[in-house]
């Protein structure tokens, strides 16, 4: 094991320490929030400094790419000047889809914490599971379930919010329906 | 089935339209071996026209998005002003990665032409097939094995290249091993 192993594996061991980085992703998820967008929220941690975050911004930015980790992923390879994140954690509030665990795995990401599953989307053990996969030259240790309380409250926060805005619109186009 | 899709459906049975843009990918691609990247490009059609080119950039621009289909996806959003690229054709020299096959799911591209496959990291068929998996809410249609040869001569002369070079850097560090 090298030096830099070390580093995220003593995460492993300190809940404290994830809870605390999970806390910084649900705030960069509540940003996404405040956008409209579904709050999912990101950052990249090494030596237990936080390096990248991220929240989605796919409708604002009009991007594929604008997912929290895709966001945060793009960041850390910039301050780090590699494309190698070999000895970070990534903190994400939801359940990776394809392509973010793909990036995640692509990035040689060595251990990943999840706050809240996702059922119907999720690539790191609901559909499938990218992250763990041993076909790959790389596969990533996760921890699943960090702070899952407050993950899910925002997403059924948005999806709440969602079908309001979406009821109201129906109101407002079909007034006879709705006297 | 809308009128966009029979756009991208046409070129279905054109193989002579495939191998026109799998030409423009190839040519991507040897963008990539001039910087010494391993030669991979990608164009995204639409209505027979290209919009977006792209090729692998990785270790040039220090990023873990600088795959040939990212790049290549990031320029079409950026065109479309949508995250969704609902009527393209994605055409790529060599069979996608877990993060790229993610990306074109995500990007709900209908339809993806792949030059040459990749058994040791392809996503398409090879390790897994995300492209082609009905769990997602998207999945694409796809055709292999368009100008397969030229496309894989390209990878054969990367891999020679890089053997030569790495056999005269050991050369250079350890003379007394090739008097």
């Amino acid at each position: 094991m090298t030096e830099t192993s070390n580093i995220y594996r003593n995460n492993k061991n300190n809940p404290e320490l994830d809870e605390k980085f999970m806390k910084e992703a649900i705030k960069q998820a509540k940003k996404a929030l405040e956008l409209g967008e579904t709050p999912i929220g990101c950052v990249i941690v090494r030596d237990n400094k936080i390096y990248a975050r991220g929240y989605n911004r796919r409708n604002t930015d009009h991007t594929t790419l604008g997912h929290a980790e895709i966001n945060a992923i793009k960041k850390a390879s910039a301050k780090f000047g590699d494309w190698r994140l070999e000895d970070c954690t990534l903190y994400v509030t939801l359940e990776p889809c394809q392509m973010c665990a793909g990036a995640i795995v692509q990035a040689r990401i060595p251990r990943v914490v999840i706050g809240t599953m996702s059922p119907k989307s999720g690539c790191a053990g609901s559909l499938m599971n990218i992250l763990e996969c041993h076909l790959f030259n790389h596969s990533c240790e996760v921890r699943r379930n960090v702070l899952q309380k407050e993950c899910a409250e925002l997403m059924s926060l948005f999806f709440k919010n969602l079908r309001m805005s979406l009821k109201h619109q129906n109101q407002a186009h079909n007034p006879q329906l709705h006297p």
